[in-house]
């Protein structure tokens, strides 16, 4: 197609994978992305594990969030899942639809976020796609981890009696964007900046939960990742593993900025138990190995907190507050769909 | 997110993924697509491939375009990928982004076009995401194959002296969608309906050109597939080899409907040696190879025809017409980009 002329200053598909994408493709199967497939060679006794998240401008990130954060946000999401399966990451293959009015300044931005990330989790680009849109930019990663062969820790292995643990805390995400994207909201004012940035920094830069894959292997039934909100999460564990839950919302780990607000404002509760992006790790396991795996997660610097129990049943899950009533809630899921 | 009134009939992400996808899903390693990863095992001295490509609606297809044709052409163009680096195809990640307007009719026959094509190339559904966009309809296609370890056909292996070979015929595609887009242009009438649909099928319905991995892997120096124009994409291969390339228009070879639209109007020529979409193998053989790799390809049912000579260099590529005069392109390569 004819190139417009109001773009002609921008690089061409070419030069952009050159200047921007080549220089992080450093695993040697992705030959500095001048082919159009890449090479990966897995070792004996490993299984791959695969896992691919879109991230959509306008649903999934903001138009004005620092585009090496959008980068970040879209790679982490991915390692995210591959932490939940036990899996050590590799790479990953980008594809990168870009709207009309992308900048090169964007572009470099985004890039810096990715080389960011690969040297702090030992990965690199394998490959992609570059290509435009006449809608929001789109960005599609496919990630890459492996396992020892047989261990990826599944989503549909908890079972009736099975300890229910997260890591680290819940809520902060959903709580963040908030202050995020309606800083006017009327609890924000009553907790410091501090707080605010925490919980901010939470939303846009999530944490992968790797590096306690061998300890997931060796005690979960099931495990996955908190991206949609605990209860809708749990709910999707406990559908695929055939079991119901019951929680107790006040063994719920809370950060401390997260406890203030809610504080200030106790309806929040329902947002930190249901909304999105906390990308903690929701674990089933066995109850005889329950203080053995509570005990090497802390060891390992990651506290988990048994929050409740699976039972046999169809994916119910019911939270009770500390009245030992069930709370319901409006909407039990971040849906990004 | 609160669901808007208007799409309540419509199925959430949830049972839309187990409608329309998990029946797809035959690989164990997909675990029905219960699960956020899927896992791929890798027999013993096997390379994994991988690709991806992302087509956008209005940019790489056309809205009217039936929904089957959308999900072939997009699994299509992976596999061809996966042809053209001698690798057997095993399986997919489909990252679907669909449109505000999107109906369960169309997403019936995008399924339906998948499964179709799992049977055909014996591939499986591993995994994949579901999201919304305000934009158009986007499907990422992530494709795994694997080759013998260190066996992979790469880009960049073309040396001076290799015979330049292109599989089928060229230009069918480019001239298909000019017929498909603009039904009323002149030449178009100075063929018949099977000659047109013969064209607008080679455009809609790629045929990747698996099952020669073996005589690739063999012969080859170096191999790609022709998405974007025969002249842009031989370019391409030219720069990540250091060669260039001399090939003779004559020799190029073209369907009986491509060569009478091409006689009714000779301007069409351009079109064919720089459009898109033909999805045939471009193959850099040495020279004392190349008669037999020529045999090879003929026993095997898909004709390859010396096009020209790679010479050392930096990635041109002059293409002579019948008088021995180098042909000069207003556009060299279809540029999705």
């Amino acid at each position: 197609m004819a190139a417009d002329a109001s773009k002609s200053k921008r690089p061409g598909e070419f030069q952009l994978i050159e200047t921007y994408f080549a220089p992080l493709a450093t695993h040697k199967g992705a030959y500095g992305l001048v082919d159009d497939a890449a090479l990966l060679g897995v070792r004996a006794r490993r299984d791959l594990v695969l896992t691919v998240d879109t991230v959509v401008c306008g649903v999934h990130y903001l138009a004005s969030d620092p585009p090496s954060a959008v980068a970040k946000k879209a790679l982490r999401v991915n390692l995210s899942d591959l932490a939940a399966k036990g899996a050590e990451p590799v790479g990953y293959l980008l594809s990168l639809a870009l709207c009309d009015d992308w900048t090169e300044e964007w572009l470099r931005g985004f890039a810096l976020g990715l080389k960011d990330d690969q040297h702090r989790y030992g990965i690199s680009l394998l490959g992609g796609d570059t290509t435009h849109t006449p809608g929001p930019t789109t960005v599609s990663i496919t990630a890459f981890g492996t396992v020892p062969a047989g261990k990826m820790v599944p989503r549909q292995g908890a079972r009736a009696g099975d300890a229910i643990f997260v890591t680290g805390a819940i809520g902060d995400a959903a709580l963040g964007l908030l202050l995020h994207s309606e800083r006017g909201f009327s609890a924000a004012g009553r907790i410091g900046e501090a707080a605010r940035a925490h919980l901010t920094g939470r939303y846009l830069f999530p944490d992968p939960r790797l590096g306690f894959g061998q300890i997931l292997r060796r005690y979960a039934n099931a495990a996955m990742d908190i991206s949609d909100g605990l209860a809708g999460d749990l709910a999707k564990m406990c559908r695929a593993s055939g079991t119901d839950a019951a929680v107790e919302a006040a063994l719920v780990p809370l950060s401390e900025p997260a406890r203030a607000l809610i504080e200030a404002d106790p309806a929040l509760l329902e947002r930190a138990l249901t909304g999105g992006d906390d990308y903690e790790l929701l674990v089933a396991v066995p109850e005889r190995r329950a203080d053995r795996f509570a005990a090497r997660m802390a060891e390992a610097g990651l506290p988990a907190t048994r929050i409740g129990t699976m039972s046999r049943g169809h994916g119910q899950v019911t939270i009770r507050d500390s009245a030992g009533d069930a709370m319901s809630f409006a909407h039990v899921s971040y849906e990004h769909f």
